[in-house]
This record gives C-alpha cells, structure tokens and sequence, in this order.
C-alpha cells in the first residue's frame, strides 16, 4: 500500500499515521521527494482497509499495490482449477460445460421431460430451482425439498449431475446430501454468512456474480467460501446491470477475460439471465464459448407459456439441441470442446 | 394489464393466449382497431408475471397498468404510517429523527462515550454493528450477540432505542428480544428468507434499499415482509451503485420524493454510507431534511482514526454536535422538527 | 400510443386531451373497462412525445407502442443494407470486415508502416484519427486536415479504404472529399447539428454508440442521419459506461442482436475502446464474430508504447496477423466469412 | 505519478522506460523495498498519461498523484470565482441565483407571459431554448436565431440576463453578441472543438455535466474553455444516467459537494433535467439551496400542456412564485440569499 500524504503535512501528523501502522507490525519504506511526502508500507496488509488510513489527518490518497484477495488469486495458484463431479464431467478443463434445464422444477413429470431432452442433446448437468428468488412475494416460490428430491432422482436415472440454489444456510445440509453443485445466486453474493457457512463443505459451489458487483468484490466472495475451506468454486457471470433496459442485464462478457486473468478458477457464462430473452441465447452461447469461457448454463422448458418462471428466456428442447449442434460445430476450431 | 399482440398475430395465437388468461379467472377487454390488436386483462393481476405473457406467440409487448405492490403503496392506506418505537420516538410523524452510532460497536467502553455524545447532542436512537458484512473474510466481523446485550444495556441506561443490522435469520429471535428497530443491509434487500422470516414477527424494521435495486424493487420487499404479517417498515435511501466514484455511492436524493408518491411507509436518509466522506455528510443531512426526509442515520465515532470500520465517513462527536445546531435551525422553517 | 388515465379523472380532463389530439389529426380508440380509463390514440403518432401527453391532468400513464424511428427500423426495411465501399469490400454481406489501424495518425513514415502490416494481414480498410477528440486539452490533439490527406495518399498506395472520426461540421467537405466512411465519435453520438449535416452527404458513415446511450438513442441518432437523406449508416457498439472499473468500458455484445432485431442497418464491434486493454482484443473479436456481428475495428501500432494515443489497447501487427488466423479459422464454420 | 513495477520485471524493461520518462524531461525517484519495484515520477506530468505508462514491459500499476486539470483546482485559485452578469447579478456570491424561463422559446408572445411572470416571483435570468438538442428529428427543433433575438429583446424591457444553448460553432458570435450566459449542454460537454472556439471569447458560460460524465472528466471540460482563454464557467448538475428508471435522470447532489472540494468555480443544479417530474421541483430546489449550491436553473411554463418540450418538468409561473417564497423563507437561515 502506498500513501500519500498532503503537501502540508506536519510532522506530528506523518509520525501519528506511521506508528500506528509499526503498531500493527508493519514496516515503512520513505519515498518522499522535494515535491512529495510519500511513502511505502511493508507487510502483510491484507486486513488493512486503505480507506480506514485516510482517515488520519494529513493523508491525501492511499493505493492498494496488492489484491484483495488471495487463495482466489493466480499469484497463489498459477494451473487453472478444475473441479470433477462425481459423474466425470470436469469443470475447467478443455471439455466446454453445458448446465441446463428449467427454471424452476415444478413437478416430477416436467423435470423428466426436460431434463431427458437436454440428457438427449448432450448436457450431463441437469439446473433447476426449488427455492426460487422472486422479487414478489405473491409469485411461485419453489417445491423447496420435495423439489430437490425430486431433481436427484430424475437426474440418478439419467446420469446427471446436478446443480441448484441455496438461499439459506437453513436447508444446507440437505443441499450437500442430494445436489453436486450448490448455487449462490446473484442477489445472494454478498450474504457473507451463506458463505462462511458453506465454506466449511468440500462441495463444489456455483457463485454467480451479484447485480452490481465489481469483478473484485465478486473475487472477494469466492475468498469467503475458500477462505472458511472449501476451494471447489466455479464463477458464473450472469450480467449487470446498467441503464440499458432492452436486455433483462448486460452480458458483461469481457469478465471472463478478467477473471482468467486474475484467478485460477472456471468461470462460465449465463447468457439466460443476462439477455432475459430466448431468442439471443444461442448466439451469446457461441459468443461464450469463442470467448474462453469453461462452459454456459442455460433455461430449457417444453413449454415455456406455461413455465412457472422464466418462460421468456427458455429455450425449447429442439431449440436447443439445434443450438448444441453449433456449439459442437464450433468447438472444432476452438481449445474447449463439446463433449456429447 | 395490456397486451399488444404482433400486427401479423393468428386467430389461434389470439386464442390460445386469451385461453390461458381466462382459466386463470381474468377477464379480457379487446381495445384493437384498423393499426393494432390490443386487449387489457381484467382481474386480480398482482400474481401475474408480464414477462410470462411475452412467451406467447403473436405478442409485441406487455405494459403493467397497477403497481405490483399492494401494502406498501398509496392506494392501500393514504395517511403516512407512524411508528413508535418503546422510548416514545415517532417515525414518520413532524419529527425529523436523527439516529447516531459508531458504524460497529467495539468495546462497551467505546460505546459508551459515543452514545453518551450523541445522545448529548439530542439523538434518541443509538445506531452500531454487531453483526458486520464486510466485503473481505479478513476485516472485522463485528462482536456478535455480545455486543448486542452491550448495546442494549448502553442504550437502556441512556433511554435510547437501538438500532443494528441482522444478516441472517440464526439470531432472529435474540435481535426481536434486544432491539428496537432491526436494519436489514443493502447487501440483504433481496435476501427473501430473511425478509419473510421478519415478517413473521412485530418489530420495526429498517429496511435499506440495496446498491442497484430499483425503488420499485425496494417496495417489493417491503411487500415481502409485510405481506408476512409485520407494517412496521422505514425504508431508507443509502445511495446507489454508479459510474461515479469520487464518492462511495451516489446519494439518490430524489428517491426520497418518489418513496413519498409512492408509499406511505417512512424514509430516511443514510449520509455516511451514501457518501463515504465525512466532510459531506452535514450539507447532505441538511439537504435530506429540506427535501422532506424522516430523518438520517448517521456515524459517529470518537476516534475514527482507530475506528474498526468506516472511520472515513464518521463523524466525531463535536461535528455532529455542530451538525444537530444547523439541522434544528434550519428546521425551524420546515414541516419536520427536531426534537432535542 | 396508449393512454391510461387515473381512476379519478373527471370528464372534462379526458375531453380536454382527447380534443387536443383530435385537434393534431389523430384518432382516439375507447378500451375502457369498469376498472381503467384507457385509449389508444391512431394515426402517425412519430412526432407526438409521450411524455408531453403526461402533462395533461388525469393522465396515469402514456405508452409507446410503435418505435420512434422509422426509416432505421426493420418495419421499413426488411433486407438487410449493404454498403459498398468504392474498393468493394461490402459491409453487412457474409464477409466478415475487419477496419484496423493506429488510434491517432502520427507521421507517414508511422501511417505506411501500420497500414502496410495491417493489408497484409488481410484488412482492407484503414482506420485512423486526425482529429482526437482528447479529454485533456494539453494532451495530442490529431494531425488535422494534413494528417487526413497522409491518411489518403498511403491508403491509395495500398488500395485500402479509410474510416476516420469527423468532430465538428467545419471540415465536412474534405472528409467527404478524402474518405471512405466517416466516423462519428461516441461523444458526438448526439451532436444533432453533426448528424444532420452529414445527412445531406451521400456518403457512408460509422455511427459509435454513446458511452450511455441506450440502443433506441442509437438508432434515433441514425435516425437523424436518415431522415435528412444519407441511408449509409454502419452502427458500432465500442462499449457503454458502467459501475465497473475493470475494463475501460463494459463491451454490449448483446447490442449486436438487439440491433439485428429492430434494424437492417450493418452493426460491427470495436473491442479495442470497450475492454481498453490489447489482451483481451483477440478474444472479444473471436466473441463478436460468434455473435454474427458485421465486422470489427481495432487498434494496431508497431510501437505501442511510443504510441501517441490508445497505446494500451493497441495490437502489435504481428498480434494482429495472428488474431486474423484465428478469426478465419473460427469464420470457416459460420455464416460470416474472413476474406483476405 | 508512481509507476509500480511487475515482481519479474527485468532490469532492460526499467530502463526502457525510464530512459522514455527522461527524454520528456521528467525525474525519477526510486522508492522500491525488498518486496516491490516503484518509483516516482518527478516534473510536470500533465500532459503524460497514465495508461500509456502502461504500454510499457513490466509495469504493473500507475497512479496519478495530481489532478489532471489545472486551471479548474482549488490549488490553482483558492477563493471562489465569482461571474458578474451585466445586469449586476454576481454567480458564486452569497447569493442564490435562480434562472428560470421556458424549455422552449415558442413565440414572443409566450417568452413574454413567461419572463414576466419569473421576473415577478424574483428571477433575475431568463432561461429558453432555441436551438433544441431532441433525440427524435421529428421533434420541434427551436426557433433558431429569431428565437434569440425574441429573447434579448424581451430580457431587455425586464432587465435581465440571459442563458441559452450553443449547439455547434456555427452561431457562437451571435451568441456572443445577444447572451448574457451560453450553456453547453449536457450532450455536448465532450464536443471538444466547441468548447475550445468558446474558450476564445469572454463570456460566462454555463456548462452542464454530461449524462454518464465523472465529475473529473467535467472539470476537465471546464479546463478545455480556461486553457482557451475564458475563465468565467458556470457548472451546472443535471443528473447522471443510471439504472433507476422512476425519475429521467438521477440527480447527483452530492456532485455539488465535489465540485466545492475540487475547484473555485461556481456550481448550480438543474432540478428539471434531473427529476423530469415537475412535482419535484420544488423539493429538489430546497434541497440543492441547503446542500450549498450557488443556485438552480428551473423550467417554467404558463401552459404545460402546450409547451412544445418539457411539459412534463415545467412548474406553472404560480407553482414557481410559491417555490421562491419557501426558498427565501430557507435561505433567512442559510449562507446563501435570495434576492427578489
């Protein structure tokens, strides 16, 4: 951390500030000049807060050199990540992921439907919600456990994994005993306490990043859960939002460069969520898989009229598997491959 | 609700549609004529999802003519909601409330000279964090229920109410017992457990609006918690994520007014998070008392320097002593009064 | 245009707006129920402001629902427009077309060597400032008018064609004279004066979407373009502001399929001012040409950091050539084809 | 500026750079420690850009330790400037300007009605269009130089100022000659060839922040018309572009607060703009008068639902009268005055 100080800085001020900071252990490197009082601190300042030494009188600006984060970072882990579920697929690795299946399960008979249909096209992870965010407390809001049964014995018949949303620690035990990868939602990034606690599973978590998030304070979360243990953590960028409202978010697709170049962990993409229509989801699929990212995840329905959530952005099952044809298709000129 | 279909619309895509409306006990009002094929849906349409409509075939667009919030908003009770709190305090009412505190209580003894201060300068309602969502694992997590009883026997010798934040329904029970207003973080606005889990209970809560929710989505989940069963809820205005950074957040000092249109529940202004710089929070309080706001929530912290969170944007004691003069002058010729 | 009135409207307040519309030659369609006031109004509503109608007592709401723009709209073309470049390269047909240069024309001797390298990498157009529209007035300001004719000469030499970024109607004619496609500025987006005047030019013209500009403005803008009589607009999405500091701006690529959608206007990408960083300009052009964009323009100096501008999101000429391989490769599997 | 350097970087890569920094005249002050490479550059830095330091091997980071602009700082001038109009009324005084006037000059006739009724309630400046910036061409587009002159004549018989819009250089010396104030607006704040021909004359101009502009990048436009020559700019906050629909604009008010900070020039704020919602005006007013602001341009029209623009954000000359009454009766206990 570097800290500038004002050019009226008195002594007694500069003095106050670096005591503090030897107080804690930390060592000063001057770096004043004739029109500059300016200095380095040495150390580990990782649980140093750059706005808390503002707050001393005579400091005009103080620079983090170093991240925030570290078991998230390349500098702690240079080899990517790669996190195997228990039916092979390996997220992180040259084989391009494709999670789908519904926005919500709403009934044995649906889910099979579904989760066949994507089966069929090539995806070995099978989404859906039981336990479903919804900004108005008058619309569905899941089967909640019954439903997460109901997904493990769908997909144990097809050989699926699968993944869904926790949005409490209340059910979390349940959640490790029946799902593959938990998912912390977008609005659930910065509910430190979910974190913290599912930190202290080896369960591969899905951390989707928040509304409004910077991909720092998003790296920051994955360093909560890794942090309290559990180092199984797979990005998911799902977009921001912006003044721009023809899209349900902005796919921010330039984070996926951002986060390869800052971590070791797979990052994939939700183009769903992100465009919030169906017709752009196949394009922003091959968009993902040109740019680099590890995989996508997507909202099927067989009859997305009558979809409980979501309908707008599900694709139909020959949609997509008319979109996996292209993914493959493409996959050919590329590093990351389909695997069907 | 209205429903413009696509000008090249079937009879069959019409039908199936309208079909689908009236097995959910609507109503149809066909508005077309020689340009355009129009309908409005009759009925309870609060649990209807617009986008849901947009799935079917042959429609061009969806408008919402009726607020998706029912208890929170103006067309349920037209008289703004007061709430008094055990210490006789009245929110929402001609008094403009000013609550105070170190952003996380730290010792008994900290709080103790924070709260005497400011209780000196005329605020009734102690503000602190014991519980503290921090963006990294390794900065301060608060003290916990500890420093709730602390807050709680601090508070009650001053005849003050407290208010502090919960990030998870785990202490719910031990918040209701020791707290006079709950806060719910910016961070939890879409936590929805958490939301209908205070629901359930009959406690004031201060529910922050969250980085880039929309004031819409601010009603929802006042909706939530009181749809639960609990009307007891201020709303308040900390700023919101923006392109700008010379401050923390941008203070949105017009939600204020559209909370007021909108709603009849109370809404406060939060200066010190908004801003993130003490220098601006007595001009940004004195113009949240001219726009017409219940109050503000501010920090105060003695020693900011040592503060263990948020010290840039405390104020000390004699600053907020100062501020409370220019408020109570000011208010002299405005509706909203403080009391001292 | 739809109109909804609130529930209290008296009659005199809905004959007052009805008569002023009729008074405009415009239609009025009843669509009330026992529950809503409400009506359409008929007729060529393009000129007719919405929110002018707010004004008038007893208005609760007031709907678009046909597009402000006509002539960008897809409503008025349904083919897609190609535009040819006197060299023949065809923009918004199955090539793919790559625009490449240096940021600001710095010499000949630096022009010749960059258009050099970019032409036989594949790129037939050159792209290059001469006047920069800089944030800081004491920063490089562009070689002006002479840098134009340079521009000129040296894309002759190599049958090339030029794009450059016109600022102000004072060089208009020479631009018209000297290049191929001028360019108008993101922060010109809305210069209307700008727009108009190169309207009365038949001559092809990249329009850059506003750093916050949302995509109905955009096309607006080319709107204006349009309606004064020059159909040859190329839109390019080059990134929109947001909360996020990571990249210099956030790249839109869904703004590609939201323009496919509403226009037949070519739309193509400039990767090198949204990520504002040479290492992610070979991946996002990857992503644009996978989402179906027309094309790209990127950033391309020998001696990035002697650069005069843009250094840090400029490509080496041997990046370049390996970025052109690799488009190609990707190309041979999509719609869109490389031609070099 | 400090140039931290990458942990591997090599001692060619140093030296390269450093040897750049040197041909510019610039010096280097070495503050590297056992764990990082840094140092300092020393001289005039104002016209060197951060990221083109970037370009170069192995650097990591650099900060800017100085403001990019100059003559806009509060280190350049302490004491605030204040702009003295002919008709005597003094900008950044101790007393709160009020401009007001119509969105739109329509008509002799209308300005008339207008300016006399501002006039009465206790303005001192008309403000109104005549060449109109509209999104749509379709739009009424002003009055042009008749409408300014309309407007001269009409300020004169009342003795007061003016302020209006430039939108391009084509007019400047006939707004030079018949203005009082010329306003840059909000989308042409980075129209850099207009702010320098401004910068040639003397004359007070008002120049609004843009949509999605930071408050630095403002001040730097500011700089573009001082470093021209013309000291006298007005900044004005108008609202900036976020993701928050309900009002047309967020306004910033804390911006005020900044700007004081930062530079000697006077700043007012456009509640209008901001709000779009005429029912806000006033509380915006009140608001922007506590927070400090030296005054507010405000829209005003006897018959909003004629106007030909802003009908929705125009206060009738009553709603205005009864505005400045509470704006008087606030300002008797605050540093800033009204003067009727």
């Amino acid at each position: 951390m570097i800290v500038q100080m004002k050019k009226n800085v008195t002594k007694e001020e500069l003095e106050k500030l670096q005591s503090y900071l030897k107080e804690k252990g930390l060592g000063i490197k001057d770096a004043s000049s004739a029109e500059i009082v300016l200095f380095g601190i040495l150390g580990d300042t990782k649980s140093l807060d750059p706005d808390q030494i503002k707050v001393f009188a005579g400091v005009e600006n103080v620079t983090r050199i170093s991240s925030p984060y570290k078991l998230a970072s390349k500098a702690f882990r240079q080899e990517p990540t790669v996190i195997t579920l228990k039916n092979g697929v390996k997220i992180g690795s040259d084989e391009f992921v494709v999670m789908a299946g519904p926005c919500s399960v709403e009934s044995e008979e649906q889910l099979t439907i579904i989760a066949e249909a994507v089966k069929a096209a090539g995806s070995k992870i099978l989404r859906g919600g039981v336990f479903k965010p919804r900004t108005s407390p008058y619309a569905f809001q899941g089967l909640g456990i019954e439903g997460l049964k109901m997904m493990r014995k769908v997909a144990d018949k097809l050989d699926m994994a699968i993944v869904t949303e926790l949005m409490g620690t209340e059910h979390l035990e349940e959640f490790v005993k029946y799902t593959d990868i938990i998912q912390i939602g977008a609005r659930n990034m910065q509910n430190f306490d979910l974190l913290k606690a599912i930190g202290k599973y080896n369960v591969p978590v899905l951390l989707k990043r928040g509304l409004s998030n910077t991909i720092e304070e998003w790296l920051m979360s994955a360093e909560y859960i890794m942090a309290s243990g559990n180092e199984q953590v797979i990005l998911c960028e799902r977009g921001i939002r912006t003044f721009e409202k023809y899209t349900r978010n902005t796919l921010d697709i330039s984070a996926v460069l951002a986060v390869r170049e800052l971590s070791h962990l797979p990052v994939i993409v939700d183009p769903s969520h992100a465009a919030g229509k169906w017709e752009m989801i196949e394009s922003l699929s091959l968009a993902s898989l040109a740019v680099g990212a590890d995989g996508i995840i997507v909202e099927v329905h067989h009859d997305p009229e009558r979809a409980f959530s979501d309908g707008p952005q599900s694709l139909k099952p020959k949609q997509f598997s008319a979109m996996m044809d292209k993914l493959e298709k493409l996959s050919t000129v590329l590093e990351k491959k389909i695997v069907r």
